[in-house]
């Protein structure tokens, strides 16, 4: 049988597997700061060399941002389904660098409690990810060709909004289009229990900046006569929030629905523990709304959260400075039918009422995307359900995701096409954070569980 | 008369004295920041030399911190009047460098509308100011000697909140203390105006670190489940000031009396326009306290401000991280009998009464001193008016300050000593800020009105 000889392969090559995606980690495609704009080209160029190496028609397309890695190869069978499979060579900023214990660009192996990691930033988010499926690609290439016809989409702009990636799919239908969309960039239920995630948070990117003053201020001669933008932002921002956990702007909860009485009743069932969760990263009480569980914090329900604040003097020691400006970076998660536009203007009004005199307010898009979901019915959802069973040895849950990948909703929107989001990654791997990791288990297994998936949908 | 030979000596040498002024700004003495603590020591080895080069018996005192500069001189006659003159060489830090239009530490002389300026950092605060003295003194040392006793002490922390001071004037009391001391760290009335300080603000510097989770956090992951130390802090923030702009910290009003009415009279008829100070930095509505007037809110009242705010992501674009930290720099300008322990006392309570489940605050202190007022019969004061007023043609004006010099309450307390705050700044010299300047009439009769200010001392 074609598939355990694909499986043999996978195991037999790991090592040379490991080696390429170490190569990759080793570029710094940090897609938010223009500094690694070349690392970013340089990144899609690498995939595309790997591509063409084992049979794909690959090329690298230019957009305004950062590259596009397009590539496509037929299946043994005409008849075969088309997959289009997506993922991201683009990743995090490293800051606090202070925090990592190597260095994030030196990809290494670590030994903790007898589970070896690959240790750089991206090991997960989302180079680990994407090459489990080109790794399986190239176990089917080996032994007689793909089960699927299979056409690959990589971005370098997926941590800073996908900007590019509505006017390259319009640009493109013709070409991306497939039966259905694989993309690598979710975690599994625990360590040992793969999970597709069938619903996604929205995500809308805002930066607000206050000025007041036109010069920063000497506070002992000004204080108290002149306002102060960072104690006007600092209003503003403890506004966005009630008493009770839940965001304050208005119109917020227009289009959340509450969940479905039997997906509840299935998160019920999950072998989950809030204390558990949130005791990981030393926290013991939940933060948002009040009466909800953690898992619908952080799957179903909508959030504000402040990512970055920035005002006056941040130095060592102290300045009696009065600033002229202060500004944030607020996020928001949607669900159900919210509306990214609708949810903008609200924020941009709930800023502009709490304005005093003499302070201006700017926005800075860095994105928005709707909320996405996948029915429950798909075929392909159960036949990838039972390849991933198969793999790992139990059901594969059917979760819900707290983060956004929002090239999801131009695939639904603008190519009719729905995703599988089927992803390797752990919660405790440190994606965007210092010392981010990828179980070497989450890698092998996953690539595994690739060639399993693909040959599960051409049957 | 030998006040005629000094003073056309110090007309002479204008460009002597302004050399050596440029020798002292390039020197970059941070006090702020650690990365400069050899820059500060060269700043006190240079003053050193330049006053034994005229007569004085001038030595480096190492401290804790930066180094202290003391140095004596005794006058022609024995029983002169001795006064004990303070400066400091250090200066603020520079950023933001992007806003200035040269280098901070390059000084050079610009003319704008007919006026000379200096432009350099420390250019007026404190080392222009300080050098009018030194100035003043090289010219009495080379016509026959000082007409006081004169003791000089420069420090190299009053932009940290002068840590070492306190035991500093302990251990050398005897050697410090004189019968009135001269500071030269203030402004003038306007342009043409001089102004003798005699209310000076206390200022509290404390530094608030709020800790949530034990690492930065995927805010997809884990926002809406994880409490964010930036939501907490701009709560806790936004709650220092009420809804008229009084400081809502309890107690923090105890011991701030109403402004005597003589004194409320002489301000009423000052020749002060709100809108052109206020318009004088793009602000045009007062925003302290509500029902006060702009010289209350910068003189006789006490503030409130927020120097500085950080947490998150702070870069070029955006990451959706819910951070592990947040903090603050937070500084409280206090008036008449304000007690600066209870002021932190009633902060950190204040904080801690406000911090959700799983949150941290900690603190550090940057400096705490109280309010300080000068006698109006002072026989001090009316000679150093009379002689400012014979310089500049006007009549000096007893103005209140809204910026702390922490030394003068311990000249107070621990010395015994009174203190004549008589400086030739201008309110836009841009202390603190980028383009920092002082007027080369500030420092050419600055030079001059210290020299008759001594003369008349000492009749």
């Amino acid at each position: 049988m074609a598939l355990d000889k694909v499986l043999a392969q996978i195991d037999a090559d790991l090592d040379g597997s490991l080696e390429r995606l170490f190569d990759l980690l080793r570029i710094k495609s940090i897609s938010t700061n223009p500094a690694f704009r070349d690392d970013c080209a340089r990144a899609a160029h690498w995939l595309v060399a790997q591509l063409s190496g084992i049979g794909f028609d690959a090329s690298v397309r230019e957009t305004a941002g950062h590259p596009m890695v397009v590539a496509h190869a037929k299946a043994r069978q005409a008849d075969a389904p088309h997959v289009l499979f997506y993922g991201h060579y683009d990743v995090q900023p490293v800051d606090p660098l202070s925090l990592w214990h190597s260095d994030p660009f030196a990809p290494h192996m670590v030994e903790e409690g007898g589970d070896k990691r690959i240790v750089a930033r991206g090991a997960a988010d989302d180079k680990g990810q994407l090459m489990t499926f080109v790794e399986a690609c190239r176990a089917f290439m080996n032994h007689g060709g793909l089960p699927c016809h299979v056409t690959i989409l990589f971005e370098g702009e997926e941590e800073c909004g996908s900007p590019s990636m509505p006017a390259f799919l319009a640009a493109n239908k013709d070409e991306l289009r497939a039966d259905v969309a694989l993309v690598c960039d979710t975690n599994m239920w625990n360590r040992n229990t793969p999970a597709i995630t069938t619903m996604l948070r929205g995500l809308v990117l805002e930066e607000v900046v206050i000025d007041a003053a036109s010069r920063d201020l000497h506070s002992g001669l000004f204080g108290g006569a002149a306002i102060n933008p960072i104690r006007v932002l600092t209003r503003i921002l403890s506004d966005l929030h009630d008493d009770n956990g839940a965001v304050a702007l208005p119109g917020f909860y227009e289009g959340v629905e509450e969940l479905p009485a039997d997906v509840a009743a299935q998160w019920r069932a999950l072998d989950f523990s809030e204390s558990d969760f949130l005791g990981e990263v030393g926290l013991s009480v939940p933060a948002g709304e009040k009466g909800r569980s953690v898992l619908e914090h952080v799957w179903s329900r909508p959030t504000c959260d402040v990512n970055g604040i920035i005002g006056g003097y941040t130095g060592e020691g102290t300045k009696t400075v009065l600033p002229a400006r202060a500004s944030a970076k607020v996020s928001f998660r949607l669900v159900g039918e919210q509306e990214p536009h609708k949810i903008l203007e609200s924020f941009h009004a709930f800023v502009r009422a709490r304005l005093p005199a003499d302070c201006k307010a700017t926005f800075v898009s860095h994105g928005a995307s709707a909320a996405i979901s996948l029915p429950f019915d798909s075929s392909y959802l159960q036949k990838a359900r039972g390849a991933l069973s198969r793999e790992w040895g139990v059901e594969a849950v059917m979760a819900g995701g707290g983060g956004s990948i929002p090239v999801i909703g131009n695939f639904k929107r603008d190519l009719g096409m729905d995703a599988l989001m089927i992803g390797f990654g752990l919660d405790d791997d440190r994606i965007h954070s210092p010392n981010e990791k990828y179980e070497l288990k989450s890698f092998h297994k996953g690539t595994r569980s690739w060639a399993r998936v693909l040959d599960a949908l051409a049957h």
